[in-house]
């Protein structure tokens, strides 16, 4: 298996524990130097945080870890392409390269919403898109799905 | 003195906090039905976490208050234009208001460098800026000022 898939499936763990908790279940991760530096899932609902993003937690995780407010050299592997929250978070940050699996055309920030790296800021993110896409986006389309038919059932009583 | 004025220097006595701790100097309220709800001031340096902005925490902080992950019906003021990041987490936040000092060409989020409210996400904030604009701007041209002067003469020695 690749490098890639083997960090995307990393995030893919953290995004079931959120499913668990009844969370938007997106998960991330940060590596460097080969090594995993930040885990993390969305904990918007558990926090009642709008700012607890698994991309926001795992940045401020991996700072924590290098003792740097920059995250030079390191990749952040997330199942989902971030929000303008999480992409303009990743660029403050200056990390080297993001990595994620869906595409989130409702508001997606690298590319299929909007573009960060094309406001020319004082940094670019390298990106790679649609790793392990299809297991990133079932997750979230079954959630979704099932949230639907919950919410439905409960109308009936 | 007008109520947004007064509001507004709640937020920049949080910059000049800023600054006293060698922070880029930048404050935020959040005020809801006439009362203060978060106060906070830029901690990038100090917790080492590019995410420390001013308003990341106020919003963290209003949303702890209202045990809501929705600030309904709230208006954050801010010394400066908030940046990708900070509107992001605004409008994921649904904020009513933002209510800014200085404009920021740079990376300002709101009008200057680009404009969240245009991409038609499910919220739009309503914006007013210009609150104490003299003042919200001369706070961050100082710290910046005597920045370059510390480093200037730091290359002497």
């Amino acid at each position: 298996m690749k490098k890639d898939d083997l960090c995307m499936q990393q995030a893919l763990r953290q995004a079931e524990y959120a499913e668990r908790e009844d969370e938007v279940p997106v998960g991330a991760i940060v590596v460097y130097k080969g090594r995993t530096i930040a885990k993390s899932y969305n904990q918007v609902e558990k926090l009642n945080d709008p700012t607890a993003h698994a991309e926001m937690i795992a940045i401020t995780q991996a700072a924590n870890y290098l003792g740097s407010k920059w995250l030079k050299g390191c990749s952040l592997y997330v199942t989902v392409e971030p929000c303008s929250m999480c992409a303009g978070a990743l660029v403050l940050a200056r990390i080297e390269q993001v990595a994620f699996g869906a595409a989130d055309p409702k508001t997606g920030a690298f590319g299929s919403k909007t573009d960060i790296n094309k406001l020319k800021l004082n940094h670019k993110v390298r990106i790679k898109q649609g790793i392990l896409e299809r297991d990133c986006a079932a997750i979230l389309q079954n959630f979704f799905k099932k949230k639907r038919k919950r919410d439905k059932n409960k109308n009936y009583f």
